[in-house]
């Protein structure tokens, strides 16, 4: 890495081009071609070059503009997110830049590229994980992170905890006297090893043990989170198992479980007399389907957020939490019934 | 209305603070209290006072921003726009801001404070009218407006023909011999008069008389959108009709049709045996649903406001339709059946 303080100059020289085009490419002006932009940024990075190192150092913002960083804004989960969010950011007169970044690349590219354009005073990353270089160069510029719908060590977070979550729908099933249990799990293929998984799966196996049954590989199916794929899943784990379907399925999210509930109905399965469900979120339709389901308010989450990003931005470090857990609450409807 | 060369010595003067404060209170700067900010921004409008005027003549562009303004983000619809057009844009190095107005009056603070602090480039609006006073404004500092998903005789848009969507529904249920047919319509409280709903009605007036069908209004129900109105219309409509059910029921959307199907289905009512059920959209759920739908890409469409604002902003009028009607398609699926 060189040294933090190099001016526009040492980029310009850099990216060889004319100090006034490095300032304009730097500060998004027109005029300027993608790749001669591209080639100014691409320096900048290199060069570790903070815009105006005395008023960054001012931290709390000259932008009044905190970046929203989403992998799937179509998702409800995100949705929820962003609308519960923008509400309080709004009403403290902070503009909300909506980014949408795919994959992993397009993270890094994101998350590397923001800081040469120092065009906001936080970041606000939903459900997704930023590795430790990538909060070092946000830092550089005074940008605060805060971590949605997801934990970090590193920073503040507001997250439902997915083992009390799991723990809770899993336990609804052992107490109505389910032993015989399948699992849908979400999988996040542009998010590989994002601990949110993990938490309701070891749930699954926790619950299961402690009432002495061993995890039947055979009953448990990860896929991509997304309706279509939940009827996949299941479809899959009842081929898997031509000796019988398992009397209760625990389904990650209730997006998987809707197309779930649709593979049971196709197989003739009847929910809840031939096998119950039960899944984690209370998506609006959840209730439309008679689903059991652990419900948490993601939209409350968003304030939360939110509201971190305010106590950030007034400089209040007391008055931030390192970390919010979100409250969960099971919520029995048709779709459970005893053994 | 004031001209509209008012200095920024005008507004200050209007709102009794000095130069400065009037500056840092319309640059969005920190330091200003937000009953100040409030009363520059209060002056700034009554004067109809724009932010160097010679500036914005250049019109497209200083700030390579975007607003991006929905009334509801938490839905399906609008999650899908602001994806379809945030992918163009930020191809485009646009950044998006994302603003959520939710009733009438919010919509028009917002419309009404945006110019004053000339943020962006362009406006796209999600879903809602704007009025004429309100386009005034906008085109005082050149930022350019789009339609998304909503018609407009006096800017580009981009949406579906509800009129042929809400044909394409109903005179699938003629063509099976259903002339007992109920309509369940998508009110938005908060935008009285917005055209989206009278085009799907209109349609099932016309083609319910097409076929010597006189409308009935008991058979007709209008809710906000939301599948929990949906199945409250449902029964509404079961409720004012003793004598029976009507053979088949014509849904605004999938999300109302979703509570529809509960509505149906706990009140003992088979789907399609005794009602079939027709809506729009293609929502995610409406394939797990087995819900028939005229289909409509929303994402595309999202797509197609980003291109035009990118025509907008490369002064390239000649390439910009006024509009873009979007295709629609029927779907049919297990929801609708011959009488």
């Amino acid at each position: 890495m060189a040294s933090p303080t190099a001016s526009l100059a040492d980029v310009a020289r850099h990216a060889g081009v004319s100090l006034a085009t490095a300032s304009r490419a730097l500060n998004d002006a027109y005029g300027v071609s993608t790749a001669t932009r591209a080639k100014v940024l691409a320096a900048a990075t290199e060069l570790d070059y903070v815009a105006s190192p005395d008023a960054t150092r001012l931290a709390s913002g000259a932008t009044r503009r905190v970046a929203v960083v989403v992998p799937h804004i179509e998702r409800w989960f995100f949705g929820q997110m962003v609308g519960g969010l923008e509400r309080v950011l709004a009403a403290a007169d902070l503009d909300v830049l909506l980014y949408h970044v795919g994959d992993e690349a397009d993270r890094r590219d994101f998350l590397t590229r923001l800081p040469a354009r120092r065009k906001v005073d936080a970041v606000i990353v939903v459900a997704f994980p930023v590795d430790e270089d990538e909060r070092q160069r946000l830092e550089l510029i005074g940008a605060a992170i805060i971590a949605a719908g997801g934990q970090s060590a590193d920073y503040p977070y507001v997250c439902i905890d997915d083992y009390e979550a799991g723990s809770l729908a899993m336990r609804h099933l052992v107490d109505l006297g389910h032993r015989r249990i399948a699992m849908i799990g979400g999988l996040d293929p542009d998010q590989p090893g994002w601990p949110v998984v993990s938490g309701r799966s070891r749930a699954y196996d926790d619950t299961l043990k402690s009432v002495g049954v061993e995890p039947d590989p055979r009953l448990v199916h990860e896929v991509e989170w997304g309706p279509t794929n939940g009827a996949a899943a299941m479809h899959r784990i009842l081929d898997a198992n031509p000796d019988g379907p398992p009397t209760a399925v625990f389904v990650h999210s209730d997006e998987l479980a809707f197309g779930a509930l649709q593979a049971l109905r196709h197989r003739g399965l009847r929910v809840p007399d031939d096998v119950s469900v039960v899944s984690i979120d209370d998506h609006p339709l959840a209730e439309l389907l008679d689903l059991t389901t652990v419900a948490q308010d993601v939209a409350a989450q968003g304030a939360v957020a939110g509201q971190m990003v305010l106590s950030t931005l007034g400089d209040r470090p007391g008055a931030l939490p390192s970390g919010v857990t979100a409250p969960v609450e099971l919520r029995v409807r048709a779709s459970t019934r005893h053994t």
